[in-house]
């Protein structure tokens, strides 16, 4: 059996989702927990990568194995073997060909900010802390400049290497939320490293006024790192919502709400 | 001087406000960050005692020393002094006889509750899950009835001796917060240990028709404690703002914002 599994986690604690030698990833902390329960020897694969400190709202993983328990008590059954920080929202049969990242069709990242002279302790490690004003109305004309299929190769940090740096951003939304809270929202085909951090640092610049929205074609076109804003650290960054084709199994996952 | 800091704090790493002999609490941090910067050798008082696991969303400490910095450099300067999960959000010079404790004239609490099956990890330590559906109405309806001067010995903990099990509660609310929250806010002269706890534990048991509306006055009037609903979890309850009368110095902090 192929099962996909919808997963939120805080990203404090680990060291990203992909397993790595340096430290604990969610992957590593899944897939012991799945081979546990199940008394099998799988291995998780999830829907991307997520960096140290990075959240998910939404997630999707999968995995192939015999499953003895009935997919509605799985959730349950999972999430009492995973630490507290990670939790099981569903799981869903799937064709054996699905995969949760190649099957991906759109993914959508949230970056939280606020700006504010002083922390607000609630919000450590879940939100960006901006010591500048911002004006809302500035980053949200900057905001769309992203949008469409472009080079991005100014807003990227230099990782595993890529064939190209185009991509195709579908909106990319910066919204007011309560207390002084801002949420910017990228949706895309696929991400570079950084990208949505750099996308958010350099919308940071246009909101206290040290770019103008009408910069942010300039600097793309110019595929030059350094013209663009500051790469944000991870705990602002959220994966928020997901999108899959064609796979009428994974509607009661709810991953796109 | 006589000095006021507006405090906010995560509760989660901490022994309660007061300092303890079996861990670390948030009054002894905060001494210890005033001693090191003013380098004086003074002790801080604070509003009330909280818990281990409590939060404070709004919380006044005082304390009596000689103050080089301007105050309104302090909040940024004893802030960087402190652990991120506790932010100084203002200062202000009070008289003599001021007290954060005694001074004290209203507060209010707040206590977060979730109705579902699954965690939510991004409220693990901050809210409180309950396994049951909740009836918002059922539990506005019980919580009028502890509004009032009441003997509360049937919702309080037995801890330190108290001359008096009698309080004002000049409100209850139930109110719907976003994302399926609820939020059970008490204002009171004054809490017995744990009295809010209780208070929320048997809401919920309202709420989940473990017990009806109008038992709660029949509950209050037994004083027994056995009839009550549950003393919930730490995790839930916040102090959330603060009434000090005749303190015009005190305007600037907002603490019952």
């Amino acid at each position: 059996m192929n099962i996909a599994l919808s997963l939120s986690y805080v990203g404090t604690a680990y060291h990203g989702w992909q397993v790595q030698k340096n430290g604990i990833s969610v992957q590593e902390t899944v897939t012991k927990a799945v081979n546990q329960l199940l008394k099998c020897d799988t291995y998780v694969s999830g829907a991307g990568r997520t960096d140290a400190g990075v959240h998910a709202r939404k997630y999707l993983a999968n995995f192939k194995a015999d499953c003895s328990i009935p997919l509605d008590r799985l959730p349950l059954a999972l999430g009492a073997q995973l630490p507290e920080d990670i939790a099981v929202n569903g799981a869903a049969e799937v064709p054996d060909g699905f995969d949760a990242r190649f099957s991906c069709t759109k993914k959508e990242y949230a970056y939280y900010v606020y700006p504010a002279r002083m922390r607000d302790p609630f919000r450590v490690g879940r939100a960006y802390r901006y010591h500048y004003p911002l004006d809302l109305g500035r980053m949200q004309a900057g905001a769309q400049y992203f949008v469409g299929t472009h080079d991005f190769n100014a807003v990227r940090s230099v990782g595993t290497p890529v064939k190209s740096t185009v991509r195709t951003i579908f909106w990319c939304e910066v919204e007011p939320c309560p207390d002084n809270l801002i949420r910017i929202r990228v949706c895309g085909d696929g991400f570079l490293y950084n990208m949505v951090r750099a996308i958010s640092g350099t919308l940071l610049y246009v909101g206290s006024g040290k770019l103008a929205p009408e910069d942010v074609p300039r600097i793309l076109e110019s595929r030059d790192r350094e013209l663009a804003g500051p790469t944000l650290p991870a705990c602002g960054l959220f994966m928020n919502r997901l999108w899959y084709d064609d796979t009428p199994e994974l509607a009661p996952l709810r991953l796109n709400e």
